[in-house]
């Protein structure tokens, strides 16, 4: 079985967006209508097909990235704009219960204690069945102004991803500073961010089951192992592997094959999960290689893996990170 | 011959950060007073002994980058400590001018135009032999205020780096934002944010013959190739070897074998620059290598390339992309 941890719905049918647009423009924005129909086209002329074409099985599900927008507008709003995509998703999810499985976005807000996210999550996850979330390191979208991720800010939401035993995707959502290219900069720049974050914290001593996904491979990380391995040292840390990597794994959205040579040469097997975030931020063909930059899979299956490194990456990791997917496919 | 591109006087002598502790506290810091013998001891120690133990010979050397603090007091502030801090640099270069080659610090100021750095790049480069400079694309320090680099904003210091052929190293200082720990977010954002910036501007339109060297192995960009491959395509860009790749540059501050191997896959050979950013962000020695992390020769020597392509990045393309240490080193 492959899985893929890393699908946003950036397919998702206009009313959505509409919506989104109404309540943006301060107007009552109304009931969302969106017909199973709707749904059942968006996805099978992307990312069903897709899978189908890519022999892929199964994708973790959530609302669009670049859309959650917690700098746009108050708590309220945040929480009102999660509560819809959060409920698209689990359509989704219901209607399509072997190909999807559902990830929420969380009603974050700028300079907001992220305890007001708990309601939302709890939602999700004990009545809809969610099985993970996305967290935003930075709800002002590119101005960075909440405190890292070590920060006991944060720890009101930790316990309770603890309790319901969830991993958070590290994700920021689109960029309003013109320095940051959103999927170019803002993301990638975030994804480095967060792990310096957790080497400065000690963060997995207090929450020691606590479980973080950095995606797009971890951004800089991999790379720049030998600095990050270097750094931790110099600031007499445990070596990187003892310290962060029973707490932090890395998804697999490298668009090329060195690159995703790169990462399963430095980073134990064990921590990486595939994921292909389609349909997303690189749409085209690789004229190099004739196959869509995105079709990560190709690479995973070139890079000369055991098959049984290649059942961790594809499912097995999976599995352990998020412990309610297990039991939603076992239940 | 094995040159350097990337050092800075970290370890400068007391006198120096003692003078800039009394310009930032508003007293009159008076006249700045280092003997050579001071000089020589700082670098005997370090960066001389270092290029003995490690057989390299000429480093470009520059000021502290974490202490330009761009963002600390107005450009009045920024222009004379600027000045001490590059006067200090040509000081070293005379007394070791087989050893060191000055790159300078400009006075760039938060919100003020770069216009204000031409005085202080044409003293350097015309009046002491400069060769190269760091070019900080966030001088608000971590809060990135500054309009990308492909903004009209940088154009008139653009014009007289190539009137003058002088590369800009693009280097940020150090981060007074929480969120990013400076060697290891800031410095690595912001090489792959400059590189977003290069791919979404026409800039080499405008300036073809315009240089830029991204320090630390360009940030992430290496391992996301794929990425920037894919999105220049989609936003309609030619290739990046045809793009960019007359005027951007990396150096080689990876500090593991597998990320300078990556390096070497994906980049062209021409386009890659010897350096190991001594004495610089990470000091310790590998316990899986027994070596320095920052030792990059060992990585270089170690990657199976032909001497052709290792004299390439060790002086080869220093000499083509600095014009003016290929001159200096001449005359």
């Amino acid at each position: 079985m492959i899985i893929d941890c890393h699908g946003h719905y950036t397919t998702a049918p206009a009313p959505l967006w509409e919506w989104r647009k109404r309540q943006v423009a301060g107007q009552d924005p109304g009931p969302l209508r969106i017909s199973d129909d709707e749904i059942r086209e968006t996805l099978e002329k992307n990312q069903l097909r897709i899978q189908r074409e890519r022999g892929t099985d199964l994708t973790f599900f959530s609302p669009r990235a670049g859309s959650m927008e917690h700098h746009v507008g108050d708590a309220r709003m945040s929480e009102a704009w999660s509560r819809q995509c959060n409920d698209l998703i689990h359509r989704v999810c219901s209607l399509y219960p072997s190909n999807f499985a559902p990830v929420c976005q969380l009603p974050q807000s700028p300079g907001v204690s992220p305890e007001n996210c708990i309601p939302e999550l709890e939602r999700c996850v004990q009545e809809l069945g969610f099985i993970g979330c996305n967290l935003n390191p930075d709800p002002s979208g590119g101005w960075w102004q909440a405190p890292p991720l070590g920060d006991r800010f944060w720890y009101p939401l930790y316990e309770k991803l603890v309790e319901l035993e969830v991993p958070a995707m590290v994700h920021v959502s689109s960029s309003c500073n013109p320095a940051f290219h959103f999927t170019g900069a803002h993301y990638i720049n975030a994804d480095t961010t967060a792990f310096m974050q957790f080497i400065q914290s000690d963060l997995f001593r207090d929450f020691p089951t606590l479980k973080f996904v950095i995606p797009h491979g971890g951004g800089s990380v991999p790379y720049h192992w030998g600095r990050y391995r270097g750094l931790a040292q110099d600031m007499g840390k445990p070596p990187l592997k003892e310290f962060l990597l029973q707490n932090v794994f890395f998804d697999t959205c490298v668009y090329h094959l060195p690159g995703i040579e790169l990462l399963l040469k430095v980073i134990p097997v064990e921590n990486i999960l595939f994921a292909s975030e389609i349909v997303g931020a690189v749409r085209g063909v690789d004229p190099d290689t004739g196959h869509y930059y995105d079709d990560t899979r190709r690479y995973i299956d070139a890079a000369g893996l055991t098959a049984a490194d290649r059942e961790k990456i594809y499912s097995g990791n999976l599995r352990r990170v998020y412990p309610r997917f297990e039991r939603r496919a076992a239940g």
